[in-house]
């Protein structure tokens, strides 16, 4: 695993990872232009919420850098179109649309010439690059209490390192917990239709030295009959007052912990909580359905079949036992609690 | 999709459809010795529960037809090796021991000549795929009743006319609702990692124009919480007393139908039941890690990472609405009515 992080601002490039080469190349992405942050995020070339807000404020900035405007106001209707390029991008995920209101209010609280703007723009991108690190690391110290010496943690998709500018919100807490000295192992879900979890996540901690199991999303129920998970820990696109959104497959997961009864832990930074909405608000993308017609650019079902491909789900919140944010861990009944973070972050 | 069915006896030949290469391939497998059959089930070329059963008894006609013996204890010897061949191939599906002792036992009871016995064990394997193929049209009339009209009935793996000598079981009850005229959809889940789903189910209801909708395993709770799907219908690899052996997946399947109140079905034939036992004596296969960390040939993972492959979960009898066999629609909890069925079997 490279020391870098996920995501990188220099001297007017964007420097990323390709997540659709991954664990097979690593092969990184330059980029000048907020079109072509906008085309990586569309493309899942660069995915997890926190990333996506993250890299939505560095297509700003490479917008603001590269802007031969003389006015703010020139360079606030360049950030403008900039803005709304990057909202239609991927539909779900919070971060995004947050992360892109807080960029253009920089900039439009911001005064003086075009030049101190865009330097205040590329300043504000920057500092939710470093703000996401560290919600991370928080988010780590506090879910890592939940985790015992000895547990079995079993996490879906990739909420590591790669889903986030660096450690990771769900790999987070694993990682803070193995930090600590507890011995734990990881069993994660492949993810289908793209395989983030034996791509991503199996590389991050087979990486980091971390025992990882891979099974199929169908072996879920299996490992958890059989006793062989003793918690869940899964990251969230966005959370709603009565639900948490994420990738496709977690709220099977849920059900099945409860039915269990396996504690079932969702991390995420402030930046993806969304309380003044509810679960019927959220608009849940659908892909295209070759993603699960084909494997990477193979077929394996009929020509002409029709497929489903749902990018997420969204887990009603009595399946939720905990949230894990960078100021505590909240339970999910305490809707106070969580009403009074979303006030706190806008 | 072929009239022909899955598997025929030839003049000493046993003809069937490798499976492994559907739907993009449709090539035969004819087999002259019993030591191909085993690997061709092995292999998973033949898989589905009462297939495997009458392969098996085709494996040990193809001994006997070209045995040179001259005596019937002679053959007894080489039926026998034939047999072990056979039962070590995979541990999980009964139909196969179910298939082979009784071949044997027919040959046994046999008196005669190597030839008479000869004939008798290949006119008793030439009957139990005859049978096969009655107890799924009958399986398909009582099961079809329990389908409404507008259903839209999901589906796991494949339980078709491949996984039979022909019809199928839980797709003989798809296929004789649609053929009554009832207007329904079928939602197959592509059931990783041999995607039997996505290849073979897709395949046979795509060729009889029964409209069907591919998922990936994960979204089985999404379809079902957005109220798409109205019954679950699976086949079975094994019933004992207290639980459903199948495909794995099909135990998170169940317990996400319990969860939103869609009844879940069984179809299977009296040949699947082994109500001697309980799930506590149940061996599930475990198959080769690759299955998971690769895709055909293709490496998914990181190199060296370690993964699960149970090729079958057990889903509890609470689980279960109804288990529909050749002779009537059974509830689960009537555990009296399976055990008479099990001293019928026997």
């Amino acid at each position: 695993m490279t020391r870098m992080r996920t995501i990188e601002w220099k001297d007017g490039t964007v420097i990323t990872i390709d997540q659709t080469k991954l664990p097979n190349e690593t092969s990184f992405l330059k980029m000048k232009k907020c079109s072509q942050v906008a085309t990586a995020i569309k493309d899942m070339k660069i995915r997890g919420a926190p990333i996506i807000g993250v890299a939505a404020a560095y297509g700003l900035a490479l917008t603001a850098h590269h802007s031969k405007a003389r006015e703010k106001r020139e360079l606030m209707r360049e950030l403008k179109q900039s803005a709304e390029i990057l909202k239609k991008t991927r539909p779900t995920a919070v971060n995004l649309f947050w992360a892109v209101d807080r960029t253009v209010k920089k900039a439009q609280e911001t005064s003086g010439s075009a030049k101190a703007v865009a330097k205040a723009v590329i300043d504000e991108a920057q500092r939710m690059a470093d703000e996401d690190v560290q919600a991370n690391r928080k988010i780590g110290g506090h879910g890592a209490k939940l985790i015992e010496d000895g547990d079995t943690v079993l996490t879906h998709c990739n909420a590591g390192k790669l889903a986030t500018v660096d450690y990771g919100t769900a790999l987070g807490v694993i990682r803070a917990a193995w930090e600590q000295g507890k011995q734990i192992k990881v069993i994660a879900t492949e993810t289908r239709p793209k395989l983030q979890g034996a791509r991503l996540t199996a590389y991050e901690l087979k990486s980091d030295g971390i025992p990882v199991t891979l099974i199929t999303d169908s072996m879920v129920g299996y490992v958890m009959s059989k006793r062989m998970v003793n918690k869940v820990v899964v990251g969230a696109d966005r959370i709603v007052r009565d639900a948490v959104v994420n990738k496709i497959g977690t709220f099977s997961i849920a059900v099945l912990a409860h039915e269990h009864g396996i504690p079932f832990y969702v991390a995420a930074p402030i930046s993806t909580f969304d309380l003044t909405r509810s679960s019927k608000d959220v608009v849940v993308e659908e892909r295209n359905p070759e993603e699960v017609t084909h494997f990477r650019s193979q077929r394996t079902a009929p020509i002409g079949m029709k497929a489903l491909n749902p990018a997420f789900d969204i887990t009603p919140m009595k399946y939720v036992s905990a949230i894990i944010c960078e100021t505590n861990v909240l339970s999910p009944t305490k809707l106070k609690d969580l009403q009074r973070l979303g006030e706190f972050k806008s």
